[in-house]
This record gives structure tokens, sequence and C-alpha cells, in this order.
């Protein structure tokens, strides 16, 4: 197997060569003046497995296009099998119709993804699982848990607790995951609907927190506000410090700015997502599962 | 029929919509905080013939994502047959291997269209025709010279002369095309390769334009380079006024600068691209297309 990375994730490719023992391939890109994005294999690659590494995060429908690109080269350059790792799976939220009339991005997602010639799909905490259900390939729904508990593994915690913050079957298995990595407990808010307003809100009355280290281990972090709500509560409750290991850091907007106002003292994400968070790799988490060592969530 | 707009188009789909006598289907479009695109048809369109019309000028990639995703939608939600209008087809450059291992991306384009389900193809004034060869569903080319020789119609013009700005077929066709327009002549200049520079530089002894008003007619201007090439010939050959029509004005960084010292006194564009030069819509062309009357270059 050779590897291909993309543009968003040549450093991310590099690591999961090394893991593997296996070569990048040397490739070419440049943006054209007006914008156009330009791909070339800088080797014969007819007839290689190819594995190309190209996470999703914004500007996605970039991202998304510079993958597209790649997937067509190669394939049409003749590579025998192609496994496409996306770390963060872009358009993942509309796998069903809430409304009449919607589109379902994930679903279209899916089938370009396929057209285009991938035979596998891995990608690193999903938001919605339901959307691996759009693939016929085999997709891979893999972890960041154990690699960001590893991370706070080497930090000074005192009796920490691991924190999902809603009770979605995902979430409690990413943090019951998380938490065998450290061999500590977890516990998890419960997700409930106001009322009065409608709105979502996460709530839980005895978190056992008191004097303890809170970890919160969530999926993705976009505005930041359902992290800053589990992080005051969990001050109101008494915790210690808390920390926060996400697998897809977006970080919109003033979203590091709440947390912190709400207690928050670090935040790690990975490289799923390049920004000055990404301090935990997903690359031995691929290299674990192309090596058949299952750690899905 | 039935007439989408896609986000990059709303007002050339109700152009189109006015010139056929054909309503708007109401869509909801918006981006989530993240920076993805949603799509939603505000009614049904179940067994309905749609045209879908979306230009793809830059950003490229976020403007192909977002007609992606209205075809998929249109698809997916049952209609019956899904014509297609892209003024500017983006990613038609790479149309054939210059170099091995390069991308193919004008052909990625046309199977990523074809497979979310478009049954035909309107595009205006494509820089490359073997662009179109990639398609297995119609295509059709038309081409905007005809409503940019009836906007300079309308001005008060010396002895028109309308110039093809280098001597390849399809640039000699536009011009034709736009001379015919106004019943005047047209010239091009000629392509040649610097025997010194190995750059491709355009020229011609005499084009007969002394006293004369020039109208070039291109179909892109992205750097503004060949324009302003072609104007400062016209000039030193004794040219009244030039005036440049174009099909795509991208007009990239200091493109409007260059050519305005190289003494162009207009530029034209059309509602393909959308900024302050789009003084002409494509929509007649169009609407003429669709009514069976060929406006082909």
């Amino acid at each position: 197997m050779k590897i291909v990375g993309g543009p968003n994730s040549l450093n991310l490719a590099c690591k999961i060569g090394e893991a593997l023992g296996i070569p990048l391939i040397k490739v070419r890109t440049k943006r054209f003046p007006d914008g156009e994005f330009y791909f070339k294999f800088e080797e014969n690659i007819s007839g290689e497995n190819i594995l190309v590494v190209q996470s999703l995060c914004p500007p996605q429908d970039v991202r998304a296009m510079e993958l597209f690109l790649i997937l067509h080269t190669a394939r049409d350059l003749g590579a025998d099998t192609i496994k496409v790792f996306v770390p963060y799976l872009a358009y993942s939220r509309q796998d069903e119709r809430f409304l009449d009339g919607e589109c379902l991005s994930a679903s279209m997602m899916a089938e370009i993804i396929e057209e285009l010639g991938a035979d596998a799909l891995y990608t690193v905490d999903v938001h919605n699982e339901n959307v691996l259900k759009m693939y016929k390939i085999p997709v891979y729904n893999l972890t960041a848990s154990g690699e960001l508990a590893r991370y706070f593994a080497k930090k000074d915690l005192k009796n920490p607790l691991i924190i999902a913050p809603d009770d979605e079957d995902l979430a409690i298995r990413r943090a019951k995951y998380a938490a065998d990595v450290l061999k500590t407990e977890y516990d998890a808010l419960e997700k409930r609907r106001d009322r009065y307003t409608g709105e979502i809100v996460t709530y839980k009355k005895d978190l056992r927190v008191r004097e303890r280290d809170a970890i919160i281990i969530d999926d993705i972090i976009s505005t930041g506000k359902t992290v800053a709500n589990a992080a005051r509560i969990l001050k109101e409750q008494g915790a210690r410090r808390i920390l926060v290991g996400v697998s897809h850091a977006l970080l919109i907007g003033d979203s590091v700015k709440i947390m912190m106002e709400n207690g928050v003292e670090e935040i790690v994400g990975t490289d799923s997502v390049i920004n000055e968070y990404a301090k935990v790799s997903v690359a031995p988490v691929l290299a674990r599962a192309l090596r058949g060592e299952v750690e899905q969530a």
C-alpha cells in the first residue's frame, strides 16, 4: 500500500506512513490564479493499493473537491484499490429528511465518494452513525477517544472523571472508551427539552465530580455552547479542573472564549482539524485499524 | 418545466423564468455556522421537469458543491428530468493530460454532474470544447457573443471592428458571431510562441483599426494579460476606442487596472459572473436555446 496526503492532511499522512512503515506518494498540488485546484501524481500508481488521506474540516467544500479530484485521478490512473481516510467527514448532519424537500447531503457525499472509486472509507467519531448506512462500501467509524485519553494520562490528574456531554449512545461509548484507557469512571449529562423554551438542554443532578478533575470527551466542538454548558454544570457541582478532549475541534467564532469563560482550562483536539488545539494525532488510530486492530467507538 | 436558481445565480434564474414565462421553484438555502450548505425545496417537485441554474465562477469549489447538492436533491425527490444551466463551467482547463499523472478535472466534473442525475447540460462559451466530449448526456455550448454585440450596438460606435484576442477556431467563431449581429467586420490577433522567451504572444501587423472603435470579444478574462496585450497593439495601430465584451469576467487581482492602463475604455461582462461588469444577461441565450433556437458558437 502507498499513501497519498491530500492538501489538508499532509502531516497526518506522513505520520500514518511512519506508523505503518509505508511510503508517501509524491504529488504536486496547486491552485490556479482563479482558484481552481490542480493535482498531479509524480509517480506511477497503476496497479497500486492506495490510501488517500484528507480531512474535510472547514472550508468543507474546498476540502471535498480536493478529495474528489484526488480520488478521480487515482482511479483514472489505474490504482488497484483505493481506501479513503477522512477523519472529519463533513456533511454528516443531513442523513434523513426532518422536513419535506430537504437535501440529504450525507447521502450525496457517499454517492460521490463511491462513484469516484473508493473501495473503503475510514472516518473518526462521526457525529451521526446513520450517515455510515448511506455507503455500500465498507465503512469504519474509528474513535479518537483512546488517543485523547492517552494525552490526558500524561497529565497530573486528580481522580479524573470522564464526562459525556450528552447521554446518547455514541457519546457514552466514547466516554467509556476514554475511561477504560484512563482506568477511571465516566458519567454523562442528560439531554432534555426545556418544557418552556423548547430548547434542548443538558443537565444531571449528581455527577460525583466534587474535588475531581473532569475531562469532557466530545466528537465535535462547533459553537462551543454544549461544552460551555457542561463546564458550567461541572463547576457548579464542585469540579476541580475542567479539561476537554475533542475529536474535531472546529471551534467556530468565539467558541474558545465562551468555553474558557465557563471554566474550561484546556482544549485538546486532533489533527483531524488543523489548528493550535491539534495536540493529538489520529494516525495511530488508523494505523491500528489497517492492521486489523479494531478501535471503533 | 420549472426553474431552480442556485445560490450563485438567483437573479439569472429569475430572468430565465421571465423570458420563458415559467415559474421559479421556491427553495430555502443557508449555510450552517460551520460553513456547510443546506438546501430545501419548498414545494413538491416529484414528476416535474426541472431546470437548475448555477454558474460556477469563483469560489468554484463552493459553487460546485452547491450545484451537486441541488442536483442530488432534485433527483432524490423524484424530478422527472433535470436540465442544468451552468453558464461558467469551472474546471474546464484539464481535459487531457499534458503531463503524466495529472488530474482530469473536466472529466471529474462531467462524471459527478451525470452521476447526480443531470439529463442535459447547457453552458456558455466554454474555453475548451474538448471538455464537452467528456459528457455522455447532451451538452450545448451557447455563446454570449450575440448579447454582448447587442449591448455595444446601443452605443454610438464609429465604424466598429470586432477583435478576437487569438486566432483559435472558437475565438474566431465568437468574433464572427458578434460581427454579424453588429453588421460589421472582424479580425483576429495571431497566436505565436516567442522564439527567444518561449512565451505565447499575440500579434498582427495590420488590423485595419485606424480611427475605428475596436471591440475585443473574449470568453474568459482572468488575469487580463491577453486583453491588455491586445489593447496595446490596437492602440499602437491607431484604434479610436477599445471596448471589451467578455462572457466570463473573472477579473482576478489587478486585471482591470492593467487593461485600463493599456487603453481599454469599458469592460462588459455577463451575469455568468456576478460583479459590477455584469451588464449583459445570458438569460435570453438560454431561453432561445430551450425554445430550440440554436445560438451556439
